[in-house]
């Protein structure tokens, strides 16, 4: 029986200490064996929906088509909806709560085309607990698409307009002064900000940040190599938007910056120039 | 050639920031390339028979059948035995060294129906040292398994009844209480207790939590969210045991339970309503 | 279409916190999804080059052949060049940025017989970035590889005798003294030394060890378990390399070892017997 998908993308703020993920792994493989399971992570912070929406949304343009399966989900076992959208009329499936989790990147596929509530009760696995619901309802419903369930079969059909939106903050300019937010803090250190280069279009290549602890100045790069050490660069990331980084050291970390930080990027004073407003040496690991 | 078992349920305390586990995927795939492996989890806490035991007895109703290995393994190089433990006839095989990790999936799988001591020179890897059996004993084994090779090849057979028990802690009641002992927590802080659901029938929904940091009253109740904010439920888990929980927060750090933490359950004093009890506010983050 | 390789081994120091590791995957996947890949280890510490090099060159000889795709790359986007190198007349490929991470595990496969600059614009993925070459490059490569691609297809080739050197550091031996240091403290924190147990030959059961944090006296031994409490030991490890431990403890806690530390070993003082050398009692955790 060829498979109707052969891949299912799994994301979760489970973690790697405690054997979720290796559980619903183990799930999948005992319906649909012949399936490939991609880890995309599961490190996001526990009940970070927001974070989790974005780094699905990150990786999107990369996934192999096939289902996803995202579970952050802080309100398991309440009246918030398991489902499933299908994007493309059908070439994916995305499968989560409906808290939002999944929003960004149906956006990104172009918008559900179909939406279920997934309740049938022969494919979700039999528990008397509400507790794990990506063994319970998400690895089950994921598997059974793989192997040609019409979406239809997993529950009754729901209005696409009525799924929960993507909750992705909006750059806002004000006299000549670009209010952003951070996105997400990698591992290195980077931040990256809500921030399409189009955006910087009017500006010099130096520019003051403002933020919560403080001022400085940075220059737009297009890698870290071109960086002095200490110098704060704002480059074009990975993914296409800004991020506030050092080389080879964490700018996070040096300009106590985290997901959801407020950075103002505007002109620098004409008085001062960059030399001047850059510290050259920046403070010890705080 | 058929496989004789094709998936690989692996579990460890090798952690993943070392190569370890990434070099018994190397050698099973080398002898056996068709197998497909699962990873249970690799974070048991270093040394940790017990939480391993358990972590993979949690798992064991919802694995492939196939071979499973479970290394966590502070006396490797010694006596104690490297085993190959059958199940069920011949459905699955646990492989592991002999010191409890295996015993309590064994016990859920019906006890053992053959086991042997791994010590087949054509199975194990060659090496001058005695400190890695997962890639010199446990996982040659475990991918010779997989291709047919029958149990009684690797080693010679030992009678079941010598093998190393399992150590699962018992609840106690006295007095109209329940002394009980924190299982596990997990990557959100739920603690989970020795305790079946059946066990409180004879309590009320509203109970006293007696613990070595204090008291506390608890509610009985379905799912996370039935709960108050602040208010301590406990919760028939994911597994069927009981645990102790917070909504969306971390009830082991709130009331100080790790791993093996006593905790009594009792009547609430009928003169202090639960009301009273419950702390409103509970302490910062210690 | 027959493979040419059908693993792909995968190293870096991305983490398993961001999707980095799950976005090569599914960049792998999406061209050559009939390729198996094995994570190695994606723990190595950021920007850690000869960490990284060292924990894939312990891997090898366990590796499948196939492809390797090893990324530790401070200075990605930059003039570093992104290599294939070839070892073994085409047994096996190694992927990655030339800083030297590769090195190592190229030197222990008998050296490059073909090395190669990525280059070719059709293999690499379409980015406006030039941060996130495991994505786009080095895993589109090692995918085209498998595949079937020539090695000369990638790029231009070059002169292997150009690579970036492994830069293992060597054991220095001066009046009786063996001046080492710590090559790798894994999750047990037992300290690998770049010693080979023939070094050790001249030398007594008890040496004495002087390190930074002052010196104290070990005994060689087989198994941790041939240890007493608080016995420091010098055993062969896993890799055939002498180790600094402690059964069931970290050595390297104990002794404030990490790695790149100096430790010398040398002959005990004739008149301090092995028992007074040793602190019975170390102290607390520091």
């Amino acid at each position: 029986m060829p498979l109707r998908y052969d891949t299912i993308t799994f994301l979760s703020d489970y973690g790697l200490v405690d054997e979720f993920v290796g559980v619903v792994h183990s799930v999948i493989r005992s319906i649909a064996p012949d399936v490939a399971i991609v880890d995309l992570t599961h490190g996001i912070a526990p009940y970070d929906v927001r974070g989790g929406g974005l780094a699905l949304a990150r990786a999107t343009p990369y996934l192999c088509p096939g289902v996803v399966v995202a579970v952050v989900d802080p309100a398991v076992g309440t009246s918030r909806r398991p489902i499933a959208v299908e994007v493309g009329d059908g070439a994916s499936v995305l499968v989560g709560p409906d808290n939002g989790v999944l929003a960004p990147a149906v956006a990104l596929c172009g918008g559900a085309t179909r939406a279920v509530q997934i309740t049938n009760p022969e494919v979700l696995l039999p528990t008397e607990s509400a507790t794990f619901d990506g063994r319970d309802v998400f690895a089950p419903a994921a598997a059974h698409l793989c192997l040609g369930m019409d979406l239809g079969e997993l529950g009754p059909e729901i209005d696409p307009i009525s799924l929960f939106p993507a909750m992705v903050p909006l750059t806002r300019e004000e006299e000549g002064r670009l209010h952003a937010e951070v996105l997400w803090v990698d591992r290195y250190g980077n931040a990256q900000l809500n921030v399409d280069p189009d955006e910087l279009e009017g500006y010099e290549e130096h520019v003051l940040l403002v933020m919560d602890e403080g001022q400085r100045s940075a220059r737009r790069a297009t890698t870290f190599a071109d960086l002095d050490q200490n110098e704060i660069g704002l480059i074009v990331d990975s993914y296409g938007l800004v991020a506030v980084v050092l080389d080879k050291r964490s700018a996070a970390e040096q300009l106590g910056l985290a997901t959801g930080s407020a950075v103002t990027i505007q002109a620098l004073d004409e008085d001062r120039p960059p030399g001047i407003v850059t510290p050259v040496n920046l403070g010890p690991r705080r």
